[in-house]
């Protein structure tokens, strides 16, 4: 037991520093959520495996995290079978709840299983940690936490302009300049049907969302690949290599869907959005983006992406809207739009520049050295009006030497030392020592509420 | 599929209303812990078994729940050891994480961990959730939050004041009238040491923790029963029929273990927390309680229990000090004193006493409804300005009927429904109508904003 405790791999301890961060983050999505309507909901971190398998694909099934069964693990297991060892039906049988994966799926399942309770249409948000069993690499991480967002219940693309809104005002307030990425499904669709390969939708998506790591040339040499013939890829190819503004996309992409009944219900959609939030003012940049296919098997309208300005990183939010978030579960046809947050991207955005404001140390306001019995009682009932006025602040506990007290200020960052000593003791004062400038002064409690307020 | 999902038993979902309300808890302790000086840390959910095996005894260890490793989880086990059916050691093979039982041994693994990076004395807390495998009952739950408060690195019984300090604060905001019990370990130490028993110290504290349960006559013959005499129960007598106010019972408590050293020390330390919380002022009723012995293998010092007045439910905060929380991981020595909400008992002693806030909905403030394109866009342009304003507000995202869009408002209990039709859109104004009162106004925007405010 003498050697250094670990934490499993991909997993964090977060210090207060790193909270004070995260719940700057956390607070001021979670009040834009609030000012928009949206209710807090928790769910469980352990769902039966039923709800969860089959949901995020093969490849998901394996990332679960599945829990042990308690008491006898092996109780419905036979010999011949544990012999057998094959993996995935012992997971069952060993098995029946697992960890979270998304907050999507729980989230389909809160929604059917009280569906009599809920008032449509609902606005939920739940910002809980997620689990995957993934491979830790940089920025990659076994538990990481979801900040979602979703109206449920009503097609209005209204939503999706209030959706926008929501981002717009989230990132301003964080002070980090992005660009809101837009697309629709169905122009998706559109193209697919003017290549007239429906069939290859998947395919063809795929490759264009690769347009902007590997270029041209090498999308074309994977649609040859999966059988699209050079008429196909010159039909395309407008698509591929739109160039203008928004208005200039938009109307190159209407001319080449004309054809295509869904792709210009896509356009029409796409633009009911874009005017709305065009109308209604907006810091963000808006960047129409027909390569967008975030999410393809789940998404059927709007599609949604943010990415920060001055950071080279990954989406640091997605979202769009679906036809059947529920339909597996047995409760078909509920359309909704929702979006979520990457908190972890968001912090290293607001990392690498520098945003985080110079307040969140997590510190309290003041710390009262102790130089002994009275002095301290003093304090402390010094610290009780504080408190009561909202003033943060905390008493050294121990009688140590006035250096090591200050340097624990120094190094908590604690803004304001505050001194009682016999001169102060006698005089019903306290001497306030501001630890930047050195600045002292003997202050009434009524004048240290004031300064420190 | 078409089955109604469930989720596993002993765990809940959370609803709006009820994450309102707990949120209100949540809330209302963290303030306190910030105003305090305390840092708020996250440990991951998942833990090494090797942290967490051998630190909640025997039963503790069964109730741990055990993660299945990824991939092969059988690589490590022969035909034979499969055959053997040996389940704990089935159990680590299979298995080398699990879910944190409490937020005590996590935060003792962080301390060592990073013990490198921690200014001493450490005030930390923590809200998250843990995981037992206990049969779920009756406010009983397999998946719960515990909301702790430590400061280690100081044995000063000045951290002892400031908790009760805090304790106090938390339920005044609650309005929850409490009782704070307090013991000290050493008392129960020299209650063994006078009795001439120190090794039965465990059986003497286990009953006598029962005496208002079972009464004196089944404590005694428990004792018997564990070999004391009568001549000893004769001596334990005194203590078991304490009576009278705090002094009182502290001057009986301060005669009967004169001759044990421990027990006049633990009597010291009691008074001067007692004394230090009398002279600071509080609100709840303070009451000494020499039975009190929560946690004996783990407490060294002062024992706390919050306990409500108007409720009958078990202690709904406890606490105490240790002498070595981090010893099992190699760092004997550390001081420290804790304490713990338990926020699902508060939450029922709330909701019992009905002294949750009526604001507490979780709903948004205005409701807009909605009469067409071009009112809905105005009423987007109007919530823009209220939610700058710090105002929460929801547009109603379709056009159903009146009645419909107005139930909803009331059903969701949002106290303000906002009209824009024909007339308000050429006057640019919006009829506020309060749905508590029924009464209507027609305002413009710079009204709106005051009215809501």
């Amino acid at each position: 037991m003498a050697q250094k405790p670990s934490i499993p791999k991909g997993t964090r301890d977060f210090s207060p520093i790193e909270m004070a961060r995260r719940d700057y983050i956390f607070e001021t999505i979670t009040e834009q959520f609030r000012l928009f309507g949206f209710h807090r909901i928790e769910t469980p971190a352990m769902e039966n495996l039923s709800t969860l398998m089959g949901k995020y694909g093969e490849e998901g099934d394996k990332l679960l995290f599945k829990i042990l069964n308690s008491g006898d693990f092996l109780k419905s297991v036979s010999d011949e079978e544990l012999l057998q060892r094959n993996l995935p039906k012992l997971n069952n049988a060993l098995c029946e709840k697992g960890l979270r994966y998304d907050l999507t799926v729980p989230f389909a399942r809160y929604v059917v299983q009280h569906r009599g309770d809920l008032q449509m249409p609902f606005k939920r948000f739940q910002i809980q940690p997620v689990w995957r069993a993934d491979r830790p690499q940089k920025g990659r991480y076994r538990e990481f936490y979801q900040c979602d967002a979703d109206i449920v219940g009503s097609d209005s693309l209204l939503n999706e302009a209030d959706l926008l809104q929501l981002i717009d005002n989230v990132f301003d307030r964080l002070k980090i300049r992005v660009a809101i990425k837009l697309n629709n499904r169905k122009i998706l669709s559109g193209i697919a049907e003017i290549l007239e390969c429906p069939d290859k939708l998947v395919d063809i998506t795929v490759a264009i969302d690769k347009i902007e790591k590997i270029g041209l040339d090498a999308v074309n040499e994977e649609l040859t690949a999966k059988g699209l013939s050079p008429a196909q890829l010159e039909r395309l190819r407008p698509i591929l290599t739109l160039d203008g503004d928004n208005a200039a996309k938009m109307s190159v992409m209407q001319q080449t869907l004309a054809s295509s009944p869904t792709g210009m219900a896509g356009i029409e959609e796409l633009k009911f959005v874009v005017d709305a939030f065009e109308s209604l003012g907006h810091i963000a940049q808006l960047d129409l983006d027909f390569s967008l296919a975030r999410g393809l098997n789940y998404y059927t309208g709007t599609i949604i992406e943010v990415k920060a300005l001055d950071v080279e990183i990954g989406s640091i939010t997605g979202g769009g809207r679906y036809d059947n978030l529920t339909g597996v579960f047995g409760m078909p046809g509920l359309s909704g739009v929702g979006i979520s947050f990457g908190a972890d991207r968001i912090y290293d955005v607001l990392n690498a520049l520098d945003l985080f404001p110079d307040s969140l140390s997590g510190a309290a306001k003041v710390l009262f050295v102790n130089f002994g019995q009275d002095e301290s009682m003093q304090a402390l009932k010094m610290l009780k009006v504080l408190r009561s006025n909202g003033i943060s602040g905390q008493l050294y506990p121990d009688t140590s030497k006035m250096k090591k007290q200050m340097g624990f200020a120094n190094s908590e960052k604690i803004p304001y030392v505050a001194i009682i000593g016999e001169t102060e003791l006698a005089n019903n004062t306290v001497t306030l020592k501001n630890m930047d400038s050195g600045e002292q002064n003997e202050l009434t409690l009524a004048d240290l509420i004031e300064k420190l307020k």
